[in-house]
C-alpha cells in the first residue's frame, strides 16, 4: 500500500500516540493491588473486577483519570465489603492526583516529525477524554504550537470524525489519522472516509482491544513515526 | 440602557441559564450533611470545609459532578478523622451518580424563547463544564436543535470567548450572551467586546459571586427571559 500524494491534513491521537500515557493506568493498577492485597483473597482477580465498574461507569462519568479513580474506589469498597478504610481510599484519590499531575512525556521521534511535517501539512489534534485534563496536557507538552486544531471530544465515532471534517472544511480523503487504538483512531476515520495509519503502544487498555474480525488490511502499518514521517516527507519532495 | 439594534448571535450559558443546576448540588450538599451528622462535631461547618476541598480541586479535577464527588469524599474523610466507611462513602458516589442522571428542568420560558428568537438571531450554547455531563445534558434536553453551535469549555475567560468569535467569525458587537453567572457569562464577554444579559438563577455558587468592585452598569438586567425576549423581538419588528 502506497500513501496518497494528495495528502493536505495529519491528524494525531493524542494519549499513547504523542505522549505516554496507559503505563501510568497500569501504574496506578498495580499500586492499588498492593494497597488492597489485605483485603483480597487468593482467588480475586482485581483488574477484571475493576473493568466490570469500568465499563459500567463509562456510560455514566466517560473517559479520564476522575472517572477512573471514582471505579477503583467502588471496586475496593465492594471486594472489601466495606472494610477498606477512609484512609486508605485517601490514598486512591492521591493516586489519582498524582496520574492527572504526571509530567508529559513525549513519545520518540515525536518532536522532529511535527517538526517537519508542520512544513507541509497542517496538523491536528484529535483526542477523546476529559476536556480539563487533555487541555491541561496539550498546554504542559510543549507541542501544541505545531497543531493548528485541537479537538477533544467525548468518544471516537465515524460521526464524531465527520463532523470535525466538516466543521473545519477538511476532505477526508486527504486526511491521514495516527493513533494508537484501531478502534478509535484506525477504524472510525476510515469508515468517514479519511485515511489512517496504525502505531502501537506497548499498552492497550482492554476497552480498546477489537477482534480480528474488525480489521480491513486497509489502513498504514509503518514501522516507527520515524518511517512514516520518511514516508510522507518523500512523497512531497518527489 | 437600550439594547443595540444590529444584534445577530445570541449566546446562552446553559446550567442555570436553560436550565435548573445548583439545586441539584445544594440537595446533594444537604444529604451529604445529613449522611455525616454521626461524624460532625457542633462547631464544625461541612458547608465551608467542602468548599475549601473543592476550591483546591478544582485546579485539579476541573468544574463537574466527579470532581464535586471526589471532593465530598476528601472531606468526609478527613471530617470524620478516617472513620467513615466504605459503604458510606458508596453513597456518596451513589448520590454522584444520581445527580448525572437528574432528570433536565427547563426554566421558565426557556422553549418560547429559542422557538422565537431563533427565527432572527443565530442561537448558540456557551457552557462550561464536564465535556460528557454537558454533552449528555444538551443531548438530554431536547431544545439541542435550536442552536446553530454548542461550545463546551474547561474555563470561561475573556480569551476563551475571544476564541469562539474567532472561530465562528462573529463580531462581538453583535452578540449578546445571556447568562446567571456574573463571572463567568456577563464580564468576560464585556471584555471580549460582546454584550451580556444577567439572569440570576435562585441560587448562586460561592465560586461564581463577584465582588461589587467588579461590577459595571453596562450590562443588561431584564427582570426575566420572557421580558428579554420580548425586547429582542420588538427590534426586529421595528
Amino acid at each position: 500500500m502506497t500513501i496518497p500524494n494528495d495528502l493536505t491534513h495529519i491528524a494525531f491521537d493524542a494519549d499513547d500516540t504523542l505522549w505516554g500515557h496507559e503505563h501510568i493506568f497500569v501504574d496506578a493498577k498495580s499500586r492499588c493491588t498492593e494497597l488492597l492485597q489485605p483485603y483480597l483473597s487468593p482467588e480475586m482477580d482485581l483488574e477484571k473486577e475493576l473493568y466490570r465498574f469500568e465499563r459500567k461507569n463509562l456510560l455514566i462519568f466517560g473517559y479520564g483519570v476522575k472517572g477512573f479513580v471514582l471505579s477503583m474506589i467502588e471496586t475496593a469498597i465492594e471486594l472489601s465489603n466495606g472494610r477498606i478504610t477512609g484512609f486508605e481510599l485517601q490514598q486512591i484519590i492521591d493516586l489519582g492526583k498524582e496520574m492527572i499531575a504526571h509530567p508529559i512525556e513525549l513519545l520518540p521521534y515525536v518532536e522532529e516529525a511535527l517538526a517537519q511535517l508542520g512544513q507541509y501539512y497542517t496538523l491536528l489534534i484529535i483526542t477523546k477524554g476529559d476536556l480539563f485534563d487533555q487541555e491541561n496536557k496539550i498546554a504542559r507538552s510543549g507541542i501544541a504550537h505545531h497543531f493548528t486544531h485541537c479537538e477533544i471530544v467525548s468518544e471516537k465515532t465515524a460521526a464524531t470524525y465527520a463532523d470535525i471534517f466538516r466543521r473545519h472544511q477538511i476532505d477526508p480523503g486527504k486526511l491521514l489519522m495516527i493513533g494508537n487504538s484501531l478502534r478509535s483512531d484506525v477504524l472510525p476515520v476510515m469508515e468517514a472516509g479519511g485515511h489512517a495509519a496504525h502505531l502501537p503502544y506497548k499498552f492497550t487498555w482492554h476497552h480498546e482491544r477489537v477482534g480480528e474480525g474488525d480489521l480491513t488490511s486497509s489502513y498504514f502499518r509503518p514501522e516507527s513515526l520515524e518511517q512514516l514521517t520518511h514516508q510522507l516527507l518523500a512523497i512531497q519532495s518527489s
